[in-house]
């Protein structure tokens, strides 16, 4: 019921029953759903044991309203949780989505947020299956996603052993290129601004890199060096990367040269490209897109590019920055 | 590392990666939980089809922090998560929790609302698993609880027909009435307000229910005539209470007496004490702790009692009160 102190097409206005009806209304269903929203919980049937993730992003934390569209919100909110799924060597399955907002904002964009949120789904072939809505001063989504192990047993990050093999699949340092640009008021190159509002997510690789060997494997949400790092102590082990196997793309080439900045801090201090890096047995035939960028080996748990630490900017740590 | 603009003892300081490691050291485990903390994604060996459910607390809109401790913030949004699975006849298992605050915010809020967690979850005979940490203006916890069937079906909202008994678990009207108590500046009875700050869920009453024959269930968190209306809809059929059933507890007539409220509109109004209601066959011998409170028949779908509509308040929605 329309009133004076409900904006014109905000949610105070719509309803929290009225948006929920609507997001969920001609929702996809799998084969594993067994019962999708509209109850007190949803129901899954997994093949094998499961796997759970569960991440959030925040409006003026993560990312801007002025800078990314709502669908655009929605599908990374769903990309940076499966991208934690994939580098278990998971099959997403489900997910969940928990999406607070203030009153005032218009429902359009909840909405479109929550189309963006199936819209990705779809790509990484898993379905929305439940929600809760509640009201809050800024806007904070929490995507929990659901998968499957089919059987196999999990990809790690401690499973690394000397003579491994260090692999990537899935871009390094666009999204951290995307993120300079649009803080410096600019919107191109493009391919990078857009690698930051979406990050492009190697949907499936997960399952064939683990089907394939893989002994470890993390997503990169924090940057290549750290992600690694993060390998290298639980796996009790030193990385070696070799510069010369990587090439930095063009568009990051692009925003170097305008900013100033050292390339290689994109490529690896940058996250949320949520690509996946992996260890291999020695010998193990890599998978199509996957790369090749070093090696493991005994030695303090440390990541070393072409056998020295790097000093540039790596990583991220939410609070004490 | 502290600094001038980190305050002494708050997130800021301890910084997201040492926030995680004290919260998750010495964590407790199950059976069915096969990788904990620590990785991309936790895993779990579910026992037949699993069931999952999310919720969110948000500071200022659901808690305030000079109203509940801490812990007792932690407790309630595990408890609220875990009500939904119990609402469908499943057996928690393993949650993950979803925590942003500001960076200001004492370490040691963080810290006990991860202790009143998992003390809820251990009560509920499920575990922590995994979650995510950012910063963002208000503390919002996101709870996602996982459970298992255990080979039975879930227990619907859709499932009560004509002929069904209605009856209750667990505790009606108490948080609701300990609202109304803090609302007006006091703290006593003391009974209602814990109840308001940390419900008290009657844990592994769902899977009785379900054993026992329930062929409707829901968790009471809008109210009981709200629920009991998604019953009615979802089920197609009329519900039936009767006044004579209830017993008005002692605290909320006390609630009732001293601030002029109408004791029925806690009872039957009130939500959050996330109490089971289902619906048994007719003749079904009830689970020892349910209580018959009416009926199911034929009709449209709605909720009468005593043959009339209530016309008191009745249940909560987000946005657009």
């Amino acid at each position: 019921m329309p009133a004076a102190d409900k904006p014109a097409g905000s949610l105070d206005e719509l309803g929290e029953f009225a948006l929920i009806e609507q997001i969920t209304a001609d929702l996809e269903t799998s084969a594993a759903v067994r019962l999708g929203p509209g109850d007190d919980a949803a129901v899954i049937r997994p093949d094998g044991d499961v796997v759970v993730s569960t991440d959030t992003l925040v409006a003026g934390v993560h990312f801007r309203t002025d800078w990314s569209l709502a669908h655009e919100v929605g599908q990374r909110a769903v990309a940076q949780s499966v991208a934690d799924l994939e580098a278990m060597g998971a099959r997403p399955v489900a997910l969940v989505a928990a999406f607070t907002a203030p009153g005032d904002l218009p429902a359009a964009w909840a909405k479109q947020c929550a189309q963006g949120m199936r819209l990705e789904a779809a790509r990484s072939r898993s379905v929305l299956v439940g929600g809760d809505v509640t009201s809050g001063r800024d806007i904070t989504i929490t995507v929990t996603v659901l998968g499957d192990l089919q059987g196999r047993p999990p990809v790690i990050r401690g499973g690394a052993r000397p003579g491994d093999v260090v692999a990537v699949c899935g871009r390094l340092g666009w999204s951290a290129a995307g993120l300079a640009v649009l803080r410096r008021g600019f919107r191109s190159p493009r391919a990078v601004v857009e690698a930051y509002k979406v990050p492009e997510v190697p949907y499936g690789q997960g399952v064939i890199a683990a089907t394939a060997g893989a002994t470890a494997m993390i997503d990169i949400s924090d940057g290549l060096l750290a992600d690694l790092g993060h390998v290298a102590r639980a796996s009790g082990v030193r990385v070696d990367l070799e510069r010369e196997r990587f090439t930095v793309p063009e568009p990051i080439q692009a925003v170097a040269a305008a900013t100033g900045a050292d390339p290689w801090s994109f490529l690896l201090g940058g996250g949320e490209d949520h690509g996946l890096v992996a260890t291999f047995p020695d010998g193990a035939h890599l998978p199509a897109d996957w790369h090749r960028i070093g090696g493991i080996a005994e030695g303090e748990p440390e990541v070393l590019i072409d056998g020295g630490l790097w000093s540039g900017e790596s990583g991220w740590s939410h609070f004490g920055r």
